[in-house]
């Protein structure tokens, strides 16, 4: 009872955020991501439990660039993506590892990591930037890493086009 | 019956290794990664499990520099950690995130990896510059990133000298 009566004028930022997965997500120089899935494999005995590809847009493009690979490893989730020109919302300079964490509320976790001392990053995103198809914000922590916000992965099938 | 029944002769490298725990491990500029725990608390709501500290060594250290921060975030375990001159084990080259697999066979991670691809970083180490205490060693996979091959962790006490 007590606690429903709390006032909602003071705490206008304490909103609650689950999230439900963290999920490092590995750059890759575009086209090689499908060949680090197979070293993750053999050299650590990952298995790959999904992967999105973007669509083929070039005619010059022979494979399809991996959005994200999905591999189990040590009872974790690890992605795997290749980093090219046009993949905007998970571009970060050169190669590098960002941290996802997949939350229902994208914008109150971002809100919540901002009034932290986090720096937002471009704006919220939905569909094929995003990872698995969802939407998709980022934030860079005050010590140098890139976390993207994201909503719970879809199911990661092949969506070769 | 049958597959008991293969040859050993041809499968010299095929040693099974299990690894039991994946975690991400931010390298953070000492001595912030104490603000940097307590920025993941704050943001992302994540909860310390354990810390263990360097021994202090330097009159003029005001703060034991963290060896590992372990912090529970959605189901997975990251570490935080201060990176300075004497971190040898775990140095990087500035800041970055490294990517810790544990497992009771270190040399034969470390070897199966080799032989896919990966270029091992110096020695395997034991004791205080290992994570939490145990042994480790790292290899550089052919994507740029750094993987610590380390000994189970054991309980995460706070081991302030």
């Amino acid at each position: 009872m007590a606690q429903q009566e709390v006032q909602n004028g003071g705490v206008e930022k304490a909103v609650a955020v689950k999230f439900t997965a963290m999920k490092p997500q590995l750059m890759v120089e575009a086209p090689k991501a499908v060949d680090a899935v197979q070293f993750y494999k053999t050299a650590f005995g990952a298995v790959e439990a999904g992967r999105t590809v973007y669509p083929k847009r070039k005619a010059e493009q022979e494979l399809p660039h991996i959005l994200s690979a999905q591999l189990e490893l040590a009872g974790s989730t690890i992605l795997v993506s290749d980093i090219a020109e046009d993949s905007a919302p998970v571009k970060t300079e050169g190669n590098g590892c960002v941290l996802c964490l997949e939350t229902e509320d994208v914008e109150a976790a971002i809100a919540k990591a901002v009034s932290a001392g986090a720096v937002a990053e471009g704006e919220v995103t939905e569909g094929e930037g995003a990872c698995c198809g969802g939407r998709v914000g980022k934030v860079k922590d005050p010590y140098g890493y890139v976390w993207l916000i994201c909503t719970p992965a879809k199911k990661c099938v092949d969506v070769e086009a």
